[in-house]
């Protein structure tokens, strides 16, 4: 697999369907040093998966059945979206745990939306029994070769626009965008992944020495709550090293908070937590060290201009 | 009067101090066009008004009797926050319509906050009380050289991050911010002032042949709401040419919840106002023609991660 060319090829395809998210460097959050943010939860739909999704459908010639995903919320969004700009039928699974925005942005694109009981893997098995059904494409939310290529040109991009740091840290769900930051940097940066205590798929992975089964919740599950991390980034982060670190739920809320405060950037917990792992210190870097962060999401429940109850 | 080596020494004056903000290209907001936007609501104390805060309090010998302000909220945080980063006293008055997110912000630098009735008029009345009475000096919200040569660095830093449009459209409350614009570009770019119907004191005051005192309300009354335009604005306004257009609430809304549904950026009504006059169509751009737009202000209430009741 030549994923530097991949994921350049990717970046062509999607070109005109994505935002180019801003970066800023920025001091503050009780850090000593300045860090670099990347906004991508300014993107389509609000996080990074618009450019897997895009990528996914503009790589493939798509069956009359349409499109199937199964997402705890952004993925779902975005392939919606994209399906929508796209001109296909969509039919989306979402567990309930997905909350009203989320699913409200989902409804909102005209997709056949099925909220389904439980987490992320319940609503994957039914989107693998109706693909069998029906013959629809289903997009993985992160442990295919399109999606991850789709995610690594967020880093290609971040590149372009001037990236200075030695390590990028990023937050971890199933793996998509971090398998797409150790493809494109190929050991060029230090990557550092972050998940929540509660939900920790990498963390348990690298533990165990294979993909494991791990069990889900907290603030940000909505979003990085897979169960089992993806083979494709499991294999990258062997074959090409990551530092895993992973941080409790208060941190997580903390760095939200902070963003908001200080930066007046409203994120979703999950586009908080590789913030939070700096902040609560779960990772440390070195004197000189350059950091930069991924704020990868930004769909907050509740809606804050659609107040609820 | 040398606005542009003003301006040019205020950003030197104030570099260690503010937030270079991002700007990001987009499409969208059903517009036929794709605008630059200038993140300034990312400003400390989420506003451009820390540059003309900083820019005044560095510029002068700060009396011990320290500082006052008074102010609709966002001058009001600026000041506290500069007064307290530079190791100043500060006294803020603030109208009571500031509302609690603003006046919380203004609270937490640990200025001595003083909360009056009534609208921002009555708050710089007690102010300049005050000033009298202490010998503390007066940071004015908008009417000062070294205000409007504060807010004029937000410009001076767009044309470095490689401003390319013909126009900028700016809010106008009290003039401060658009003063700045019309001080260093100087006729190099089309200058459009938006004002909500409820609150437009530069418009009447061009319809009028002078500054005049105006009735203030409406959804962004308590950033926009000043009673009489800037001399300093008007007289720049005059000199240099400025195209005034107003825009009813429902489309500051309309543009509030667009910016936040498209591209998950969260301002307080007034920094959508320079947007809905280009989705109302208040101002309608030329063919060709390439449009900026400044978000000037993010102070929201209630705040999102606060939520009351």
């Amino acid at each position: 697999m030549d994923w530097t060319s991949d994921i350049a090829a990717a970046a062509e395809r999607i070109r005109d369907h994505v935002q180019v998210t801003p970066v800023l460097q920025t001091k503050g959050f009780d850090l000593d040093r300045p860090i670099e943010l990347k906004l991508e939860h300014m993107q389509h739909t609000g996080s990074f998966k618009a450019r897997g999704a895009f990528n996914t459908l503009l790589s493939c010639d798509v069956p009359e059945a349409g499109i199937v995903a199964a997402s705890g919320g952004n993925h779902g969004a975005a392939v919606a979206y994209a399906a929508s700009k796209l001109g296909h039928r969509a039919r989306i699974y979402v567990p309930e745990m997905a909350g009203p925005a989320k699913i409200s942005l989902i409804r909102d694109t005209g997709a056949d939306l099925q909220v389904v009981p439980g987490a992320y893997a319940n609503a994957l098995e039914l989107a693998q029994a109706y693909e069998q059904e029906t013959g629809a494409m289903q997009v993985h939310a992160y442990d295919a070769p399109g999606t991850v290529a789709g995610q690594g040109t967020c880093f290609a991009e971040w590149q372009d626009q001037g990236l200075e740091a030695d390590t990028v840290v990023i937050a971890v769900g199933g793996g998509g965008l971090i398998a797409g930051a150790l493809a494109w940097f190929n050991g060029a940066k230090k990557i550092v992944a972050v998940e929540p205590d509660t939900s920790c798929a990498l963390n348990a992975a690298l533990a165990a020495g294979a993909p494991i089964d791990v069990e889900v919740s907290g603030v940000a599950a909505n979003a990085l709550g897979a169960k089992r991390i993806g083979s494709i980034c499991y294999d990258l982060a062997q074959a090409r090293g990551v530092t895993s670190v992973t941080v409790p739920d208060e941190a997580i809320t903390r760095a939200q908070h902070a963003l908001w405060r200080e930066r007046r950037i409203l994120t979703e917990p999950a586009g908080a937590t590789a913030l939070a792992a700096l902040m609560s210190g779960a990772y440390q870097p070195a004197p000189g060290e350059r950091v930069a962060v991924l704020v990868c999401g930004g769909n907050i429940a509740p809606d804050p201009l659609q107040p609820q109850g």
